[in-house]
């Protein structure tokens, strides 16, 4: 599973390759400084211009910052996550918006109808997921970037979830994402990578 | 459809924020300098350490660099995708591994029994699309990090191309990606982004 290290061959100095992927991790336990809006608003700021199908940039992002809205979430999440969030400077809710496709006129504007190929909610659905978790990518790396930790767990229940905080019907929760600083213990020992010689293969 | 920019807030330098996100461009045409298996592999030393659901690590990576490996994709791109693609020096079609949890007992040995959780396939290819979609966004970034510039392509008949080079029924084709150094005139003026006030709410 070890592979050589090639730092040197990326045009990324080490320091942010480290900050970003080598020496980040996954964060179980925080510290009580808080993450600001501010904060929030230069991730965001960063990770908006990383590119999405048809540029229609369907992840939306809902903090949950009030103590009620807190506890709304901590029922659908997998036993083992929730006195974590429960006690994380920020949870966020991330999601996609499923009719994204009404912006298009605006954000893809050199073919304006590509909000007509997206008529079928099926197709709609589909593209959404797949450029919002391109986005949840980005977003990651972007918590990173701002010096903080991620804490991403798959373990919820997304329709609950979903019919919990977005009755609309428009949206789809995707992932709930911890943030702030690494607090005691935050991390086990880093888990086995995959080597290039069993991910990357050549025709 | 402009936000303050908020670079200072970052602890990532600004240098490192330009050739990740805010100068990075999807690249349309190619220079003719080869992207070399050594760069490749750089790419994903860096960014196999992205998180993914039990540490699955779902993506795989298949170059196609031979002339006839290349001229199979074409016939499944859409007509504008073509030529960039016939020209590009590298071309990746980037897929899940839906039986990736066969790995789960080596990747996540601390709960080896994750594998059995996922023996459902609808759940597995659920699963498999979202950790390798979520690597596709952590892939971009390190082709940028590489000083390299991608073009993703969301426009081919994904079915197709999963049949034409997965044979085996265990693999997705979701995206097919140039790479290379941008050529003359690569890219259009910059699409607009959506402000964080349309992305981000708070409860």
């Amino acid at each position: 599973m070890s592979a050589p290290t090639t730092p040197d061959l990326l045009a990324l100095d080490r320091a942010a390759q480290d900050l970003l992927f080598r020496a980040a991790r996954t964060a179980n336990t925080f510290t009580d400084e808080p993450v600001t809006d501010a904060e929030v608003a230069a991730i965001h700021d960063l990770i908006r211009y990383g590119p999405t199908a048809y540029n229609g940039q369907p992840l939306r992002v809902l903090l949950l910052r009030s103590a009620a809205a807190r506890a709304r979430l901590l029922p659908y999440l997998s036993s083992n996550n929730r006195a974590k969030t429960a006690s994380a400077p920020l949870v966020a809710v991330l999601a996609a918006d499923v009719d994204f496709h009404e912006r298009l006129p605006e954000l893809y504007p050199h073919r304006p109808q590509a909000r007509d190929w997206l008529t079928d909610r099926a197709t709609r659905v589909e593209q959404a997921r797949f450029s919002a978790t391109l986005q949840i990518g980005y977003l990651l790396v972007g918590v990173r970037a701002a010096g903080l930790a991620a804490g991403p767990m798959a373990g919820f229940d997304a329709a609950g979830v979903t019919r919990e905080f977005f009755p609309d019907g428009r949206h789809e929760a995707l992932l709930v994402m911890n943030v702030g600083r690494p607090g005691p213990d935050s991390w086990r020992e880093r888990l086995p990578r995959l080597d290039t010689e069993d991910v990357v293969r050549t025709l």
